[in-house]
């Protein structure tokens, strides 16, 4: 496998293609501006369990069979699924992922998760190590709460400068590029063989087009994951957990003009640079951040969390944020126009505020950290 | 890159090499049978900082530096960190590694996590995407029992199947086999070039030895990671948080058996396999369950919670555990074995229990997850 690769970015020779993409959501969400694009809408956010973080799980595993069932293929084909969440020790993704018995690396980014979900699967597809790899990340208003700030029940104010955690999950199933004539014999296979099954040389040739048959039954044929750009942890200093988008936005901007200089781009080179969700506050951050680095990228940016709920009516104050609403804003918003080619190449890039309550009380600063996805028409 | 491909495992047709280890340990584990093997042993288990968690981030930057710097590798040539802890939302890690600003991928795999991270690095490597990948994991006694039982504090007693968290932190320098000159170009700019440089395809040729230069610099220069069984998450319905060597058996024996499926191979093909820290109770369970699927493995088995502590002398209960357990134990007492060549060929299979806290109380069973790394004195 050939590829450019500047200091911290990947470009894929052979792309892997995102195939299909599962969005699972609450109420609030469904409200919302987006509510009539995602694919499965609860309205009871508990989604028929017991307690918020089992109602996580359940939006997980539905998210992630119904990505799988859109591209008409069995769990057991799926190699690899990386996975994560918001909560402590990752519970929402390993109680939620556990009946798919696929094999799985558990992952914590913050709400980056996403991004780095998909920038693993895109890896490991690329290079030749399986036929499809799973990537879902969620998150869920009352589970979160729960987890940094107070439970529902107490009724606390948040300052305007505080998110509404997403109620939602999403699901991509990244499929690579190419398929020797060996490896398809050893996948037909499936996970029963014993390791006689040889993947050949994912050598630099040009990709091949999916085939009718897979455009057919799968929701997506044009959407490919042409690159990444694996973020560093970006600390200002920020130690107000009630302000996300501050302490984001620095993680954005690196990201931003680091996958800009590794890859020899500008805002021009891109129809769209969407990060996940640094809200209103840190948006303007980013745009003054981005700036000081000679480039402007405010006739190109979107945030997932401006772009969830409505501002005017739906009370959510700097955004939405969490790992599931970059991950069902990309499922239900995004990915439809790349496929259609109304985008053509879209930066996508979710960005994660690295705290938990130990380190918020004991004084830490909240560091962020972002990953870009090069999402392209082909 | 040519590779045998099993259900869950990957063999690497170019095996990376593990070129340097490093292990920092509290004062516990260096009372231990290991003590003289660390490389970094601290009197005062808060490392100098003010909380246990900050002592903890303190163990990871340490372990990196000096892995860093036993290989005479500078931070910039190391193109992704994978890592991890055991506490909520990873923030030893973050606050840990934020220091090196190498581009970084969040993992949570409880007490396997080491073995997740080294399995990413060496796909990583393999597959091209850069010369040197860094694996780190670590645990901390204070900071686990105030993260999953109670403050140390509270003298709580323990029940004899419980584990004692291991205070250590290990990090692991896995660099590529091969380097075509292509790549060397490239790599030669450092991090701070703009994507000109080309990583060359990675063929199917005979590995190169490693050349004197760095046999001369480096700790180690014959350990490969041949190869990978990612694990899936195993749930035997099991409650008892304070039983995790129970919680974590199934799982071992899911992928240690799965690795002989895979890879065609028995017991008999290793001259260890080694798991993290199933304990005394774990073991013997595992034991059971390994001759259940036709196979014996208590000639081959060691357990780094079982090897760590004296069980005699250090009142540790079922043996020591958490993410700095199976790293520090790999790093100080098994890599030097394989170094040497007494040991031609091992199975490291650390293991984890999936619960938090929250999932424990509201009732959820503890379900297990194990990934196997294939070490090879080659």
């Amino acid at each position: 496998m050939k590829q450019i690769s500047g200091s911290q970015s990947i470009v894929f020779q052979n792309a892997p293609y995102i195939v299909s993409a599962a969005s699972v959501v609450g109420a609030k969400e469904t409200q919302g501006p987006l509510g009539k694009l995602f694919d499965i809408c609860a309205e009871d956010n508990l989604f028929g369990a017991q307690t918020w973080e089992e109602a996580e799980s359940t939006m997980q595993k539905e998210a992630c069979i119904l990505a799988i069932g859109k591209a008409r293929v069995r769990a057991e084909e799926i190699r690899y699924l990386y996975g994560g969440d918001l909560l402590r020790q990752g519970i929402a993704t390993s109680m939620g992922v556990e009946a798919l018995q696929i094999p799985m690396f558990g992952l914590y980014g913050a709400c980056s998760t996403s991004g780095e979900a998909l920038a693993l699967s895109a890896m490991s597809a690329a290079a030749g190590y399986g036929k499809y790899m799973l990537a879902v990340t969620s998150s869920h208003f009352g589970s979160a709460e729960k987890e940094f700030r107070f439970p529902l029940g107490y009724a606390s104010q948040r300052p305007l400068s505080a998110h509404w955690t997403v109620t939602g999950s999403g699901a991509f199933l990244v499929k690579a590029a190419e398929e020797p004539d060996a490896d398809k014999a050893g996948e037909a296979e499936g996970r029963g063989n014993s390791g006689e099954g040889q993947l050949g040389e994912t050598a630099a040739e040009p990709a091949a087009e999916p085939d009718e048959g897979d455009a057919a039954t799968s929701q997506l044929s044009h959407v490919r994951i042409a690159g990444v750009t694996v973020g560093k942890i970006v600390d200002y200093g920020l130690k107000d957990s009630q302000n996300m988008g501050a302490c984001m936005a620095p993680a954005a901007m690196d990201t931003i003009v680091r996958n800009f200089l590794d890859m020899g781009r500008t805002e021009e080179d891109y129809d769209r640079i969407i990060t996940g969700d640094l809200g209103y506050v840190g948006q303007s951050i980013l745009f003054d951040l981005v700036r000081g680095q000679g480039y402007d990228i405010r006739k190109k940016h979107l945030d997932c969390g401006m772009t969830i709920f409505d501002r005017e009516t739906q009370d959510t104050h700097a955004g939405g944020s969490g790992c599931g609403c970059a991950a069902v804003t990309l499922a239900s918003f995004i990915l439809p126009k790349v496929e259609s080619g109304e985008w053509k190449r879209v930066l996508f890039v979710p960005t994660g505020a690295l705290m938990s309550t130990v380190s918020y009380n004991e004084g830490a600063s909240v560091p962020g950290i972002a990953h870009g996805i090069v999402l392209e028409h082909r």
